[in-house]
Order: C-alpha cells, then sequence, then structure tokens
C-alpha cells in the first residue's frame, strides 16, 4: 500500500483530512455521509494554483488590455484598467479584488463562449510565470491534486468556486485538475444566445452577472450545487463564508485554510496582500472551527 | 440480452435513439464522442412528467396562496395571482408562462433553500393529481425513465433544464430521475446568504433570478455546464432554443420533442395550450431537425 497524500507532511493537517475521509466514508459509523452528499468545494487562485503576486487571470488581462482600451476607451478611467494599461502591478496590488477582476470580466465582452476559450487557452499554452518562470499551468499544488484525488476516490464529487472568472477557470480545470466544466462555478457576466438558420450560440455581455466572492460564494454554491458541502477549502478571507456555510451543516464536515508562510519555496503573505487578504481569516481560525494549512511545515512539495 | 427500452415501441424514434447512442459511444468511429462530453439535457414538465391541465407546482402554489396574499397583499394585483386565489384554472391557461410562474417563485420569498424544500416535500409527498388520480411523483413517464437510464449506462451525464424552479425539481429529481441536485437548471429568485455564530443559511429573496425558458435555457446551459450537450429533450416552444442551440454543436447531435397526442392514456394538446404551446417547434421541427416523438404511437406504456 502507498502512503495516500505523499507530498502531505506527517502531522495534525494530513490526519485530520485522512481521519475525516475515513469517517464520513465509514458505513455504519454515525459519521457516514453518503456518496451523494459528499460535495467537496475548492477555492482556485491561492489555493489550487499561485495567486501572488497577483492573479494569473491579471497576466492574462495585461495581454489583452491594449485591444480591450481600444474597443471601449470609457474603460481608460477606471483605475484598474488604468494601472493594468500602464503595467503598473503596484496600484493593481493596492485594489480591492472586485475592481481588479472588473478588466478581467471585459475581457469578455462580445466574445461567445467558444471565442473566449479558445483565447484563453492560446494564451495558457505559452504564457509563464513572471516569478516562478515555469508554465502558469504548471504553478499548480501537487498536494492538492492529491487531495483532490484522494476525495474522488473515496466517492466525493470536487467542486470548484473561484471568484476568477468562471471560463477562464474552465479552460484549465478539466486538464488540470480533473474538474469537469459543470463543476465549476465562478464569476461570471451576463450572456445572450444569437439564433441563426443552422447555428445558435451564447454570446458573453459587458456586464456583471455574478461576482463569485465572500458572501456570494455560498449563494452560488446553494443555486449551481443545490447542496451545502461537507468540505471546503480557502486560502483567503474571500473563502471565509463558504468555509462557515460548509461548517453549518449538520454532521461531520472539514473546512481548511492554506496559509502561503512559504517565502522559500513559493511567497509569504496573508493580512498585507490587500487584493486578497487572509486576515479575518486568520484571526477567527479557532472561533470558526477553521483547519489552518501551513505550506511551509504541511506540504512536502509545492507545485506539481 | 434483455431488449433496451422496453417501453418505446418499434419504430423510427426507438431506432435513432440507440443509432445515436451507439455511433457516440463506438470508439474508433467518425461519430465517437468522449464520455466527458457526452452531455444530454431534458426539460421536465411535459417531458418527464405531467404538465396537464397545469404544472406540478402550480398546484402546489395553490396550496400555499392564501398565505402568500396574507404576507404580501400585493400579490392580489397580479392576474395569475387572482387566478390562483379564485381557484380559476381556466384563467390561469390563458397566460404566459412567465406569468403562471410568478406566485410559484414568490412561495419562495424568505425562505431558507431547505425550508423551500422541506416545504415542497411534505406537499409532494401526498398530493394527488387531479386527472389521474394518482400522487403527482408519479406522474412520471416510464420510457423517459429508461431513455435516461439508457444514456447513463453509456455513459451520458443527465441534466434537468426546466422553466420550473431550481429548488422545487431538486425536491424531487434524484428520488424520481437519479437526476443530482447539480444536475439541475431552472428557474431561480435571487438569494442572500446570513450568517450567525455558528450557523449560516442561504435565503430565498422576493426577486427573480432567472426565468429558465427559451433563449434563457441555452444561456442557462453555458452558465451551469460550460459544455454544449449533444442531445436535448423538450416538448414545447419553450425547449426550441435549446434543441437548437444542441443541434448547432459540431459532429452529431440529436433533438427530440415529445408531442402530446395522446388524449386516452394522458392527454392531446398542442398550439392551444397557450400557457406552454408547442407551436413554432411543431411548423419547424423538419427545418431545425427536431425529431418529433408521437406519444401515442413511440410509447408503449405511458405512466412509470
Amino acid at each position: 500500500m502507498s502512503r495516500p497524500l505523499p507530498s502531505w507532511n506527517d502531522g495534525p493537517t494530513r490526519e485530520a483530512i485522512i481521519d475525516f475521509v475515513s469517517r464520513v466514508t465509514a458505513e455504519g459509523s454515525t459519521d457516514y455521509v453518503p456518496p451523494a452528499e459528499r460535495v467537496a468545494v475548492f477555492d482556485n487562485d491561492g489555493t489550487l494554483w499561485a495567486e501572488y503576486p497577483l492573479y494569473v487571470q491579471i497576466y492574462f488581462t495585461l495581454s489583452q488590455v491594449e485591444r480591450l482600451a481600444e474597443a471601449d476607451p470609457a474603460l481608460k478611467a477606471k483605475p484598474a484598467f488604468r494601472a493594468l494599461l500602464a503595467h503598473d502591478l503596484k496600484a493593481l496590488h493596492g485594489l480591492p479584488k472586485r475592481d481588479v477582476f472588473e478588466p478581467a470580466m471585459a475581457v469578455h465582452a462580445g466574445m461567445t463562449v467558444e471565442e473566449f476559450r479558445a483565447t484563453a487557452q492560446a494564451w495558457l499554452a505559452e504564457a509563464r510565470h513572471p516569478k516562478y518562470a515555469r508554465l502558469f499551468t504548471a504553478c499548480i499544488y501537487q498536494p492538492q491534486l492529491e487531495l483532490m484525488d484522494h476525495l474522488r476516490r473515496h466517492g466525493f464529487k470536487v467542486f470548484i468556486v473561484t471568484g476568477g472568472g468562471i471560463e477562464f477557470v474552465r479552460t484549465v480545470a478539466e486538464r488540470l485538475y480533473g474538474v469537469p466544466p459543470e463543476q465549476v462555478i465562478g464569476s461570471s457576466t451576463r450572456a445572450t444566445l444569437e439564433l441563426a438558420p443552422a447555428t445558435a450560440w451564447v454570446r458573453k455581455l459587458p456586464e456583471l452577472g455574478s461576482f463569485d466572492d465572500r458572501a456570494e460564494k455560498p449563494v452560488n454554491i446553494a443555486l449551481h450545487i443545490g447542496r451545502r458541502p461537507i468540505l471546503a477549502f480557502g486560502n483567503s478571507d474571500g473563502d471565509v463564508a463558504m468555509l462557515r456555510y460548509t461548517l453549518a451543516g449538520e454532521g461531520e464536515r472539514l473546512a481548511l485554510m492554506l496559509h502561503h508562510d512559504d517565502g522559500e519555496r513559493e511567497a509569504a503573505y496573508d493580512r498585507q496582500f490587500l487584493v486578497s487578504p487572509l486576515d479575518e481569516g486568520l484571526d477567527k481560525a479557532a472561533e470558526y472551527g477553521f483547519h489552518m494549512v501551513s505550506m511551509k511545515h504541511d506540504w512536502g512539495r509545492v507545485f506539481a
């Protein structure tokens, strides 16, 4: 028998995960959860792949800003867009996540779902992370791949619930994480159907549908999944509501919060990452019942 | 070997279904579709269970109107609500589907997801169809249960895409059809998260989020599934856009439209069912490439 979760170091975190999974899957146990109700939700940015110094999708948006500025000059009045145009990542850093993602959602405007995915796919095939000198798609966390596999092998259905654009994450989720598009929930623009003889497509509109962050995550979980998860994994205050919603259900639950405390192998940040801080989540972890995961101590390996 | 789709009569419809499924699942064939892309979508009312003379959810709403009228007297000004209060089904019949469903969505207002489901569940456990003298939950179509099973056994993922309320249909979809909540897409209200120490719930708001009918069905398919279906099954003009969207993808596709032409075993209606007519769907079936399914001729048995 090979050791489960091989990239997780021995210690209370790995033990808590393995213990939780065996308890909810042990038939006859009082903690038993039927397979249909074994729903696990993972945040994406900073939980499944690197988000520091900035989100992958923001680097993608950077590659599109000139085109966007031409298409809609009014965008230049927005602080996040101005910062992007000037490639001023420092200024972006000081803005809230919702503002930072606004130009990212504008990339969709006027595109069909298929066109947007093709554009994102082409960029992701070649674009490299400025800090880790590897493809962005190679900045995914090995321990999380193992955890998602462990859960699936125990009858869990794994969902991604991301503040990032639903289409952007769907472009990679199946290939990188084994999570199919119908199990990705994210921020989205409104869209419209266009019908023509013998063809039909869904076109994205320049209007936000849902910004899937904080309290909106549980609301979208209720809409898309319709079941309260029994395991949730996040890494910032944007995930606090999702973790609390998960824990508030009846029976056994597990809520994990990844702490980026590994400046050597990845990055060390929390409260001061203004785009998406881990602040309340740090202060209230014990009160809320979150299990803090230390990248430095709990992970034997970081990237896949 | 038992005969697949036993409640389907021999003929071109049964043949078209069996032939489609074997072609898209035959490895090496040019029509082959990988399992992950085998997405099938079914309408619910009139496609999976009886909708005539009125939707199951409207009968449920009838049981709630007195409570609603007390909670919000302004509702009495709405024609559909007035008709419901007067139990005037004839008047309801003349109103468009969106108006008829408005009071149905109002039932959710102020309830948590769990409260609404419990209310619907309790009603469904006992309520009987006025025409078929059996539980509403027994008015599901046997041939469709067999078709959904046939698809799942061939690696398809089956989704319901309904104009009905997403929570209402989720109350029964898993038990009746084997379709889990995360594979049900429907009309929905907006909702909000409420957090309190040690508890958290999602509460439905008295505001429509999405009316999942006509062009909105493909838009919601793009949002919830993120993949274009390869098989779609409907029964009214509310499904025309979904069927056309399905057929407009590349490769092999199948779009089926159930015609309620069996006044003896169920009901015979199409254009004159003003709430949700089959009109354009009848006239343009050939042009659009829909396969018309005759309840009378194609189904050896109707109810499960």
